[in-house]
């Protein structure tokens, strides 16, 4: 930690996706989403110590870029994110990421990251988080509607937390749950794909949507979900883009991240301002009941808040630093003199922009 | 254009800061702050195309970090700066920043570029717009009160925009100012040291200050300031930090980038909120007039404007171009099915994160 924050001079340490895809591997990818649940619910717990607001968005006829910044007062994060699901047509990520974590009292950044991958795991162990407060006891099936990039890191995440054993998959594209397939099948889960949501939906404990079309769809009607289970619905993140049939919203108690965002981008745009909500947060600091009985449907109406992302980046900052390795980015002047910036102009150097560093 | 923008897959074009002082050198920094004013004014002229919002600040007992996002419609930029004045007794810079330039289309990140250099650059830059615009004809003497990290820079944009060739310097820290002289000596201005900012602004056309004390100052009373000249105020330029007497800013015709900003950032937050002020776009798209006699006295409130940022980032990118090389970031995952991201850890290389790409 003393390192990324007392010597901002030599540089800012990146990871790129190459390390980030070799850190996940080192420490094991459900280790991984286990640590990273747990730090989430640390963070959860002290939510009142984060600055909040909701995203900045920038809305174009194809996509949105978002940015989402929150700080504790002692670090700084924010997350640059695209959502563009057309990108799928032209081989392009539907969700590009990246993020920064900076330190409040000298304004530098302390680290500069890949988000793809990071998101992935943070949206996973947040919705496995949730779960473990909200889901039945003894969980075992989790169904997946929508087999995009984000299916087998939720499966991964609901493996590692609550020990879940079955996955039931359901995509329009049958590909998309071929993949997923075989992605999971050596992972240790005993793995079904299904010909529709309804069929993949049966003995489901748990049901994730997460469904990349930008438009008000209903994926899951209500009569398809009977009390008790527990819907994490993932995929309606921007005005406009929802999953669920609105009568399933009614039928259930609802918990959100963020309320003034989730407002703007969940499942619950489709319902009154005074439609009740529950802030997760006040699960975990036990304000509030999470769910009450075995016939009690619940849904967490998750969008993604900003909090997630600095939790996901302050972890791999440890991470790395336990690792001891780490490059370095030659983003920021390193003067003698912060005064004379114009002296940079006259030492410019080979043209040297990331070093490899090796920490004591 | 189009290799940034048709392969996005190749990485994310990095602009260090030894690229960046490489870049400026190979130009030269005269003709790069001219080519940047010429762009800025271009922009500025085009000022209803970008959709604008007041930069996102959060604010810290020593500082502020704040988020500058800004659109054409096309491209997307944003900027990330601190503001830590006491940073310098650190040996850290008051103010670190880097930028993102993305296409609206897809979401992708374009280019990111350190933003040090290129912050002064472009300051400098819109300084020298303006006093195009504002400052009497035939102006030859520039006074820089303040002699930090932004005064070299004003001085060169003065020389290369204006033919200014007389520099005047003092801050209350002989040192930054024996520092600016060293650095100004061997670039064809004829530059004198002065003992208080009265003496300073003797004779000058044009009186740049750019102090930076987080605070309510008064650099410049208006016994000191005669009518005819330009002032150049770009050091107040957050909640609580000014440089002006009020009675200057009563006595002078104000300019400012987007008024809601400068009401909070400005020297104008002295000011009730009834007070007048002009935005520049309207000077240059004459809709209003800018200098009207040579008894006028102007002041530019310049608190710096993400537009500026978008137009500096977007000339970079040209001028990587048309150098035919740069880097590339492995920022943004890139395997074959967007949607299998979970193969990115199977796939996983040898740690390689800057590659050098040539361009036909």
């Amino acid at each position: 930690m003393s390192h990324f924050i007392a010597q901002p001079k030599q540089g800012v340490p990146f990871v790129s996706v190459q390390a980030m895809a070799k850190l996940i591997n080192k420490v094991g990818i459900e280790n991984v989403l286990l640590e990273l649940t747990q730090r989430l619910e640390h963070d959860f717990a002290r939510w009142d110590e984060f600055d909040k607001s909701p995203r900045y968005a920038a809305h174009s006829p194809d996509g949105v870029i978002e940015l989402m910044p929150v700080s504790d007062g002692k670090m700084f994060s924010c997350k640059y994110v695209n959502g563009h699901p057309k990108n799928t047509f032209k081989e392009l990520q539907t969700v590009a990421a990246f993020g920064i974590l900076s330190d409040v009292d000298s304004g530098y950044p302390v680290m500069i990251s890949e988000m793809c991958l990071l998101t992935a795991l943070r949206t996973a162990a947040t919705s496995a988080l949730v779960a473990k407060y909200l889901a039945p006891k003894h969980s075992t099936t989790l169904t997946l509607i929508g087999n995009g990039a984000q299916s087998e890191f939720q499966a991964l995440a609901f493996k590692a937390v609550l020990g879940i054993t079955h996955i039931r998959l359901y995509d329009i594209d049958k590909n998309a749950s071929q993949k997923a397939f075989n992605n999971l099948s050596n992972c240790g889960l005993n793995v079904t794909i299904c010909n529709s949501a309804k069929e993949a939906v049966q003995g489901a404990h748990i049901i994730t949507t997460c469904t990349a079309d930008k438009k008000n769809a209903t994926i899951l009607t209500s009569d398809m979900i009977p009390q008790g289970v527990h819907l994490n619905a993932i995929g309606g993140d921007c005005p406009g883009k929802t999953e669920l049939d609105s009568q399933l919203l009614t039928r259930a108690n609802v918990f959100v991240e963020y309320e003034p965002q989730t407002r703007i981008e969940g499942e619950i745009q489709q319902m009154s301002d005074t439609f009740a909500v529950t802030e997760f947060h006040k699960v975990i600091n036990k304000q509030t009941p999470g769910r009450t009985s075995n016939n009690e449907l619940t849904i967490f109406d998750g969008v993604g808040f900003a909090s997630e992302d600095f939790t996901a980046l302050v972890y791999i900052k440890d991470a790395l630093v336990a690792a001891g390795e780490f490059e370095l980015l030659d983003l920021i002047t390193q003067q003698a003199d912060p005064r004379n910036l114009f002296s940079v102009l006259n030492t410019e150097q080979s043209n040297k922009s990331v070093s490899q560093e090796q920490v004591a």
